[in-house]
């Protein structure tokens, strides 16, 4: 009995397509041997589409994406600078509006070292942890607000909202999802000397779920501390659950020390699945790169293995999760084009 | 013609006592030789005074410590998850009152690598930068508040406030110090796609500002995409300008990229001099393994090398400078007690 599961595919700006073009492949090898088929819509979403109509997302397109069951997405963004689009409009408009409006208040961004990979780091260890984001709060409301903006009194605010409620549930997930893991152990990462209301939210939410989960051992850390250990020690992390903006933050790095950008994957999740969850590499869209089939498409194939896992299709991102590992401690030095190595990962699943 | 220089010193919680003592005992040497009266006045302050008294630092310590031209601090914070001392009321009441207080608006944070230290990357290359991180606005301005606090309808929020009089003294400051290096480099770290309104005011002063620097070569990271490079290739970094919480961050990963936060060293500037500045080890109090004669204090050494350098004594601190490296060069891997170090270092200067 075959299972249909409608994806909305929003390759994106810059690379995106590119990039989502070797995901689909990957995908489209490896659904049929789970029985399952995709049925997908593409949107075509992003900086291109604004400079043509002028609108980043519409309530169509929304209620449209909204009404599939997963979302695959590549990229977001026009060139920096660009004078036709204002600062973050499209990030915003489209990537964090999806965040928003689909309620995905678990970004889920795990970190290992493939082997083979090199990792900039001397001695990296055996790292091994997943970063459980907030996706729906803190500095990324969009609260703020400026005064005399353009004057000598301007005065620029930006305003970090975090609730009992939504704190609560993405921490519950992290606690469930250390749970499983074979350390059990969960570390907080904020910045409670300083942030002293939101911080407080976060310490005493983190001390009353942690009654509720004895077997899992939980620490804090700081955020310019946890900087310090990403560099130092990333091996002693398993499961990281932090605010959205330390977040975005700590997942760029451990991609960096994890050996770089091109290998991380993410899952935008609503665990109620009250709402499509969203799959996407964390890398931008690399316009200065676009189109020239330079891109790394491996974050947004192991984004797919996400997806699968999501769903419950353990086994079949398993064997994305091979096939890309395969493919890493095979890789020479030799650069491939971005279809090459979807086509190589795809070889190997077949 | 000797000059007398009024210095209050804050040896502070954990660690600092003994790190200060150490850095005393270098600035002693020094003095002399630059023709330099240091007269000091000891100031009992952080975790113990409040155990004792309830007080943190009351009006009377504040005009004290501001009668002097440069304050000296080892570390401050009592014990993490002390029940007695709320979570940050030393760190705010004290180190962070100073910096608000006496106006400290350039927080100045140098990063290079010693000859002889090992980075946990591996390969740092020619690393030489500068943080400048701003030290009065932010996020740090204590203006967050809760409703309905421990409840599950619980709201935590912490606002952010910028303004173009705060921002642009900090990015002048960031401009000046570029042109005055070699490389004249200016990076400015934001997250101007999401804080939109802090992000706007910070690019439009660097832009405005940067027409009276044309020697000056600028170009902007989202915070995110500067810890990629700080890992990756931070010998690419001359100056940064950023925000008090990115630059928070920053410069702990910094000081872990260049050998630990033992090395880093930071100034607490107000330029015009209306109020002392303060001149402070990046490390915190370290209570577990305080009085031990466990903690390096190179970082608050090379604290006294700024201050010196503050007050236009170039060559005093550049001797305070080649000790260190020559120290650190010839370092072993046998653990040295606190005051060795500081004896060694003495030694080096006689
Ligand atoms: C593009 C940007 C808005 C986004 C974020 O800050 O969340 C990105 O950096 C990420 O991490 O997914
Ligand atoms: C102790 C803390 C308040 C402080 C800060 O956040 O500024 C420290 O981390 C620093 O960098 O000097």
């Amino acid at each position: 009995m075959s299972r249909t599961l409608k994806l909305a595919v929003i390759p994106g700006d810059g690379i995106g397509p590119e990039v989502i073009a070797e995901a689909v492949k990957v995908l489209d090898v490896v659904a049929p041997s789970a029985d399952l088929v995709i049925e997908k819509t593409q949107f075509s979403l992003g900086a291109d589409r604004y400079l043509a109509t002028g609108d980043v997302l519409s309530e169509e397109d929304l209620t449209a994406i909204a009404s599939h069951e997963a979302i695959l997405l590549g990229a977001v963004g026009g060139k920096p600078g660009d004078p036709r689009i204002p600062a973050g409009i499209i990030e915003r408009g489209l990537l964090l509006k999806l965040r928003f409006s689909l309620d995905h208040y678990v970004n889920l961004r795990p970190t290992t070292i493939f082997p083979g990979v090199v990792s900039p780091l001397a001695n990296p260890g055996d790292v091994d942890f997943v970063v459980v984001r907030e996706g729906t709060e803190g500095p990324y409301v969009g609260n703020g607000g400026a005064l005399r903006q353009g004057t000598p009194y301007e005065i620029a605010n930006e305003l970090s909202v975090n609730t009992a409620h939504g704190v609560e549930r993405v921490v519950r997930y992290a606690f469930e999802l250390a749970a499983k893991r074979d350390r059990k152990k969960l570390t907080l990462v904020h910045k409670t000397n300083v942030l002293v209301n939101a911080g407080s939210l976060w310490s005493r939410i983190v001390d009353a779920v942690a009654a509720e989960y004895p077997q899992v051992s939980v620490d804090y850390l700081h955020i310019d501390a946890a900087t310090i250990f990403f560099v130092t020690d990333p091996a002693r992390f398993d499961v990281i659950v932090t605010d959205n903006l330390f977040g975005d933050i700590l997942t760029d790095l451990a991609a960096a020390i994890s050996g770089g950008i091109g290998l991380a994957a993410s899952g935008n999740i609503n665990p109620t699945n009250a709402f499509p969850s969203m799959f996407e590499p964390v890398h931008g869209s690399a316009p200065d790169i676009a189109g020239q089939q330079k891109a790394d498409p491996t974050a947004a194939i192991l984004s797919v293995g996400l997806l699968l896992e999501h769903f419950g299709y353990a086994e079949a991102a398993a064997r994305i999760n091979d096939a890309v590992a395969t493919d890493l401690s095979e890789r020479g030095s030799a650069p491939r084009r971005t279809s090459e190595i979807g086509d190589a990962i795809v070889a190997r699943l077949s």
